[in-house]
């Protein structure tokens, strides 16, 4: 056991939101106000923005049922940002500043809640702490709804989006079949460069009302396979496809399909305004003559907290309430990872630590193993792999039959 | 009393989908099981055009339970069509093939669930059936995420998308404020003609999270005040701006405004690919420089069984049983329409016959008092007229936490 360190904390949010980040912040906040160790409780507003800025929240000063709302509540509540910080070495401009503050409001925690990137963050703002010895323990806090977190079995905001796309794709799927006309319907998903997301519509398909075919960025598309596809299931299928695709498909090349404007493959050299599902929709329309909708699940899917999984509410929140109580305990630069465990044959989610340095930059995809042979669809192992992440529906707080977010009262340190 | 009817009786859906026209079609299938008037309930496949081609489900045969699971289950399950009728006087081809069917089946009960197209078919069958002397019920079930049945309080189907709407958009609102730039989020709801759906995304904006500014086709489209109305907002919130924008605004001249491909107005020649909210985006996107977003909720919004109203499905359940009580006690040509009413200052519904006659073909409007003076926003009276029809979660069947739709055999009549 580490030496007691007292001191106040600060906990930010970084990158893209997720239906369940600030129930990580509820971890985190929770945990660092009940923790003796931890004197007062500040939210940086735009996460690190709000460090280098002096804009901290005192959550000390919050309402605890509104900060328990949290848990419901989707997005960034403290606000986000995608500040990429410069390497200490290269330029430590910014590691002053951070300091500084550190130092004015005797900060001895520091929390970071994101992906990638912000866990590179992290992980510099530990170094640079270390180097010139001032003590404070640095944790990361996982988030992603892309799952392509390194080290960690999967990641906080990944479940919920699975389930709010598979949800969305049944649904999808019924209205789509509607009409004895052939129809073939485009859902563009989420995810640059990993498809777990766009993966998670097999799990519509187990259930029995899913797409025909899915792509991921994980194989080279190719266009003449994907319409020969759809064409062997317009004429297998009662005139019906459904279609899911991750914006992240790319051409063998590597460029992406979505920015194709004008491509030789596909003959089409339209000024594009649409995403990639109207891009595909307006090829496929050419090419079948069916009637072709393409949908963009957009921000929806990401921030669908009506959706959300109970698992991954409780998990995210778990995460955070971990990071303050391994920091308290002398942890430091470390993420929490999540490990998969089953025990009587039912799964569970261990907290793991793993050293930010190994966790920054790095991204993890879908084993191609997991990939069928088509290269369109997904095999087995992924259900079994995301389904028990989904299960569960949490008790959401409603007001008027609408959801009841946090009001936070967001007072401003002096 | 009317004589008493013996003989079988056939079901349709026609039209769009719906979260609840399911919950509709069981109201119908299990008074119609129930009855003993009736001998054998018939669902036909895709509307009349099952009748026309004598393609007949026996509901008979199905399980209750599945059957019950209807109330659950988006989109039409018997499937739906949007074939229109020819008038009866100039050509009688399809009412002669109607009327070969009935007696093949002896069918002395008609129910058809759908909006102003599917209650002009069902006048024009119940008028063309008492002009061949031939003794049938015929009987209008309302339909339409659109609200624009005439003589109705409100329509089933629409309380569930506007509680979509509304949800969605109170989580888009939370996502499109993360960060501390300026964004220009539009979405993109479903009406062409009447705006009520557009409407219920004020729901959103009552309860603390939603749109700045909507857009309704009741009035006309002025693109420079659009423009200045965002520019406003931009301005004064932060800037942020969520607009929603119904699918069917239109200029002063009456175009859509969806369809300006090359407008003098917007001075924009693009090749048009993706929908309303695409366009829009790259028109503020230009003028404004702020990152702007248009998201279109497509689909989406018309089959969210799992964001129902339960005030929806119960009403929409009950006014199939309704029109299936009223035809065996021996009503015929009305359809069921819905009265508001107020007891002890709580909602309550009741219902009424209406006849066919007058609801088919005519179109009800967001009355234009209800619309805010600068013409971007909703009254108070809007929020009054929606907000009891979106009240209650219903108990949703669901199956490894996904939702379970009902599975029905569709054993074809022989």
């Amino acid at each position: 056991m580490s030496e007691k360190l007292i001191g106040s904390c600060i906990f930010g949010q970084s990158g893209g939101p997720t239906a369940v980040i600030n129930a990580s912040a509820y971890g985190v906040i929770r945990a660092a106000l009940d923790a003796e160790e931890i004197t007062k409780v500040y939210g940086a507003a735009h996460g690190i923005k709000g460090v280098l800025e002096d804009k901290l929240y005192v959550m000390d000063e919050e309402d605890p049922k509104e900060l328990e709302l949290l848990l419901h509540t989707p997005s960034s509540e403290l606000g986000s940002c995608r500040y990429k910080i410069a390497d200490p070495e290269v330029d430590d401009t910014d590691y002053k500043r951070i300091l500084e503050i550190f130092k004015k409001y005797n900060v001895r925690y520091f929390f970071y809640n994101g992906g990638n990137d912000s866990m590179d963050t992290c992980n510099k703002i530990s170094r640079y702490m270390e180097s010139v010895g001032y003590a404070c323990r640095v944790m990361g806090v996982p988030k992603t709804i892309d799952n392509d977190l390194f080290g960690t079995d999967h990641c906080p905001g990944f479940a919920s989006a699975a389930k709010y796309i598979a949800t969305s794709c049944m649904e999808i799927n019924k209205d789509a079949r509607v009409y004895d006309t052939p129809m073939v319907t485009i859902v563009e998903i989420m995810g640059r460069h990993a498809g777990w997301l766009a993966a998670s519509a097999a799990l519509a398909t187990e259930f029995g009302s899913g797409p025909d075919l899915i792509y991921l960025p994980e194989t080279d598309f190719d266009l003449e396979k994907f319409l020969a596809d759809i064409d062997k299931v317009l004429k297998a299928n009662d005139g019906k496809v459904l279609v899911a695709v991750s914006e992240g498909i790319h051409y063998a090349d590597g460029s992406f399909v979505s920015e194709a404007k004008t491509s030789a493959t596909d003959g089409f050299g339209h000024a594009q305004l649409g995403g990639l599902a109207t891009l595909l929709a307006s090829i496929v329309k050419e090419r079948t003559g069916a009637k072709v909708r393409g949908i963009e699940l957009s921000l929806l899917q990401r921030c669908g907290a009506h959706l959300a999984s109970a698992t991954d509410v409780n998990e995210a929140c778990g995460a955070g309430k971990e990071a303050v109580e391994q920091a308290v305990k002398g942890v430091t630069g470390k993420m929490v990872a999540f490990k998969r465990e089953y025990v009587d044959g039912k799964y569970t989610c261990r907290y793991e630590l793993l050293p930010l340095s190994s966790v920054a930059n790095f991204e993890k995809k879908v084993p191609l193993e997991w990939i069928n042979e088509e290269q369109n669809g997904l095999k087995h192992e992924f259900i079994d792999y995301v389904l028990p992440l989904i299960q569960g529906e949490p008790a959401l707080p409603r007001e008027n039959s609408l959801p009841r977010y946090a009001r936070l009262k967001k007072v401003l340190a002096e």
